[in-house]
């Protein structure tokens, strides 16, 4: 069978794959490639979303799907769907790259406490062995380092003797509550740095602590690689579920990463990498699940059984992290299969475990999850709020990229936007959406049903200043948000559908509050303070979002944003041991409702459909 | 250079090794053929132990060395010194089977006591997950096992989720008080076994157990194949010092030796080796040490500091151990240097730890351990026996090997003597040399400065009657105890360097245990226990080894022989994890004297010298 050349551009590099004749081109790219392109309908053709272009000439020949999905001038300028187009001759592709310039929340709550980490350094200098005083090489250490009894592996212990001789029996012993991981010669007692990780579906942060100060020193984060295997949670479980070894194949992805975000971390603050002796992981249940290497099928169907909610030790090597030798990594506890080490991390940070006042911690993502209450007790839920806000179902949608409509407000005469970067529109990403959705709502445009109006029945004055805008999309009526003029391709629109995803997300979200209050006996007003938390949380409009009725309006005035939390969260971990061992309290206390087993949910989901308060 | 084939008959199998020409004969061969050759000086021509057969012209010279250590009988009949013998030619040797025939003392005192051993199995039946009970699957078995919070590896915790669903969640739980070690389908929990293992210098004995029953199921032994790098222990740390590879080569060599010991039991007695999950290692300091990668070299010089004496808890497959996945190795805890595992195992199977009464536990081999002590604390000392009563320094000196002269005594005319198997005597193993030395003292034919009197000088009529064995053999003084006619080959002799090893092994015993004596402040005359444990102690004739002096003549009557203690110790851990626990109080409460740093040491060991009560 023939074989064909597949170049693929790519920040700036060049790969060739050698594929057979009638390969997908998706199927033909590697990892990293596919990592960089959005498949959220699984390459079905349906979404549209993995548009790549193609140079030159095509042999292939343009499929239904991508008629219907691209428009004549994208297909005049080479652009195609990966998912249907098929190699037929040796073709270059040109993939934009979205890492680069997507806006990832790195940015949190900053711990200010004192720095006693989990993995401790300590410089001794024993007496010398001699008649009198015959302990063995280990007794000798661990009395002087007052952890008598704490266990040291036989790798580590054999080393000792030599050691020891060689310096004099000076040496740096460096252990946690479990064992003494090394001992290094001298004093090297003021470098010990760790490194805390959230991983989210979309993105991974790592950040760069040294542990002696307790200071954070750095950041770096990149869009999560298991993307190639599915936007959301339920497609990388069923990936793993598919493929025999899909498990291994995604934690492979995730270790890599975390390695990669390490390294760049390291490299760039001129640490050396055996120096890094703790990670703390912070994630959802099934991120941590896929991470961990623990299949994580029995969170996807009823009635959602993770394999392990309590926090986990694991040795760094077993794990594939690269740090020092004898590294560890400490994974928060979580507390359902869908509320996780992600939220046990924002509630650390938020401290409303430790809060006299009534709180209300919201992470909107794939998932909306909710926590409520303060010292006395937290009950918790989450909502399938779906991938919406990150652009995966809406027409038009794309995550936080570089041209993504990131504000929308209604001008004197017409719609004023913004776009990330400043650059021409290319879609609209979470904060847009709600933002256009929420102004449509003010004008008129879109009723409290959810139902973009025909022109005659638009109920503002200002709303019919925009009646040029109404259109129809595959047969559904559509408000254009930027036209093809401003484009340079097509125009960006809102359709009837895309309403109604907001609508879903708004309903999940809204029906969530609605039922831990009813849970606690409390009222709305009761409720202290709201923290918005994750990427969707800090960039929204906080107006917009009352506006929509995701936030009850009572509380429009007590919202604090508190963005990464869940990073923050695992950064207190990481620094204060004692602050890890409280999400041990966070993970096992927080109570969890399961929603699906609520009929009373559903009821409430319906009536939260309608836009604005219904909480 | 030329290349020729050296064929090994041994234990009636052949193998064959390609040399280069001029390699010594005893370089040319394999490890377990090495094993089988005994070689205390080393191969240095000097100990004449490492004779073979070699069949055929013979093309190598006859060395000087060979020349003096072997009669002309048997260079007439092939035997070589395989560490002196160049190979000149393709030759065929004859290895002497040793171990086929070697009396290993294996029995020793039965625990009888209830079985609650380190690893337990619980068979459980799981209620099933609901959305009312979404209970992570660790903490629906941790909790039916009432060990929650135990921790269990990601491997194992990985499998779960398939095994209970697999299972209808009946399953059986491996676990030790650390961790869940594994997870069985179904009920399993019937099947528990362990393996106590004692590694001496010369010989390893392994005892399997059902840990259900808590009853010893089989024994099986044999002789230490690290005996091909040394006889003792010091040589043995010496080959780790001298070969980057040694530890390692050591390692690997006990290890494989327990994994066959452990084959050999569980084949035997139709036992899955998966069911195996605990092992207890007893052995002298060194032993363990080499058996668990821990390098032994500071323990052979001043101040003797070994690298750990704590009881220690590995993992069986990091350890090479082959028995269940997951299982687990204990090492029993030591006391110094040359107090091992081995006697605090004897010390937990004599029960003089929890004794009111005062008692005296003696194990002699290549050193000589001596406890002294009771429930109100125990002290102990080690001398530097030697290997003597091992047949290792003596002329004609064998181990318990069949042929091996093991009882000596004065008959009506003459010398009567027997030997192991009633075959030809071949050589004099450790009790034949102590009847000999102590019926030659009866008869004034040695006297209490340890002289071999000239034919004038014997002082007893009865002694007279020998004195046509009285020889000379290199220019010193000897004693023929079996003649060439009865032997078939040259006369089996005990020279006067040979009754000076015994007087050495003698004064180092008879010193450390007065030492002991003066330490606690009592008399001879307050001991009311003597507890002999190991090979030598066994086999013993109680009147002459009171006779040489070697346990003072007061306590001739509270003798009790204890067999393999370090065996029955290490089973009574491996039964009993209170007994194991129990090990650790051993380990850290017995004191111990170093002898080597008591000026008044030397002095009484040299008053020790005198054969009879120096005590």
């Amino acid at each position: 069978m023939a074989e064909y050349t597949v170049t693929v551009e790519y920040n700036s590099t060049e790969k060739q794959f050698k594929v057979q004749k009638g390969t997908i081109l998706l199927d033909a790219l590697g990892e990293e490639e596919r990592a960089q392109i959005d498949t959220p309908c699984g390459g079905k053709g349906i979404c549209g979303k993995c548009k790549v272009t193609v140079i030159g000439e095509v042999p292939a020949e343009i499929t239904a799907e991508e008629k219907k999905k691209l428009s004549e001038k994208e297909l005049e300028s080479g652009v195609r769907l990966a998912c249907m187009t098929k190699v037929e001759g040796d073709i270059r592709v040109i993939l934009a790259s979205q890492s680069a310039y997507m806006q990832i929340l790195e940015m949190g709550i900053e711990y200010k406490g004192e720095s006693a980490p989990c993995v401790q350094k300590q410089h001794v200098s024993l007496s010398q062995p001699s008649l009198e005083d015959q302990r063995d090489d280990y007794q000798r250490l661990a009395e002087q380092l007052e952890i008598d009894d704490l266990p040291i592996c036989n790798r580590e212990l054999s080393k000792l003797p030599e050691l020891l001789r060689e310096q004099d029996f000076e040496v740096t012993a460096v252990y946690n509550q479990q064992e003494i991981l090394t001992v290094e010669p001298g004093d090297t007692s003021s470098s010990n740095y760790g490194v805390a990780v959230d991983i989210g579906t979309t993105t991974v942060v790592a950040y760069l602590a040294d542990l002696g100060s307790g200071k954070k020193i750095d950041i770096a984060s990149d869009q999560n690689k298991q993307k190639a295997y599915g936007q959301d949670v339920i497609s990388r479980i069923n990936h793993t579920m598919k493929n025999e070894d899909g498990l291994d194949q995604l934690q492979d992805l995730i270790v890599s990463q975390i390695n990669d975000l390490i390294h760049t971390l390291v490299k760039r603050n001129k640490v050396e990498l055996e120096h890094v002796y703790s990670v703390i992981l912070a994630g959802n249940t099934t991120m941590i699940h896929l991470a961990t290497g623990l299949p994580p099928r029995y969170i996807s169907t009823v009635p959602f059984i993770p394999v392990r909610k309590k926090r986990m030790l694991l040795s760094a090597s077993e794990l594939g992290i690269e740090i020092a030798e004898n590294g560890r990594v400490y994974v928060l506890p979580m507390i359902s299969g869908y509320i996780g080490a992600d939220i046990v991390g924002a509630i650390l940070a938020s401290q409303i475990y430790q809060s006299t006042e009534t709180n209300l911690l919201i992470d909107i993502g794939t998932n909306g999850e909710i926590v409520m209450g303060n010292k006395d007790g937290l009950v918790s839920c989450s909502t399938a709020a779906g991938p919406a806000f990150e652009g995966a179902t809406i027409r038009h949608g794309v995550g936080g990229i570089t041209g993504a409509i990131n504000t929308m407000e209604m001008g004197s005469k017409d719609l004023v936007y913004t776009t990330i970067g400043d650059k021409k529109p290319i879609g609209i990403c979470g904060s847009g959406i709600v933002d256009s959705v929420s102004t449509l709502l003010f004008l008129g445009i879109i009723d409290q049903t959810g139902r973009i109006v025909s022109e005659d029945e638009i109920s503002t004055e200002t709303g019919k200043m925009l009646s040029n805008r109404l259109t129809t999309v595959d047969n559904e009526p559509a408000v254009i948000l930027a036209t093809s003029k401003e484009t340079g391709k097509e125009d960006i629109v809102l359709t009837q559908r895309d309403v109604r995803e907001i609508q879903n997300v708004k309903a999940s979200i809204a029906a969530g509050i609605l039922t831990l209050i009813k849970h606690t006996g409390l009222e709305v007003e009761d409720i202290d303070h709201v923290y918005l938390a994750g990427g969707f949380g800090s960039y929204i409009n906080r107006i917009h979002a009352v506006n929509l009725g995701l936030i009850p309006s009572a509380l429009e005035e007590r919202i604090t944003v508190i963005g990464n939390a869940a990073g923050s969260g695992a950064m207190m971990a990481l620094i204060s041991k004692n602050r890890l061992f409280e999400c041990d309290r966070i993970g096992e206390e927080t109570e969890y409702v399961e929603l699906s087993s609520l009929p009373q949910f559903q009821e409430d989901y319906v009536n939260c459909m309608f836009f604005g308060d219904t909480v």
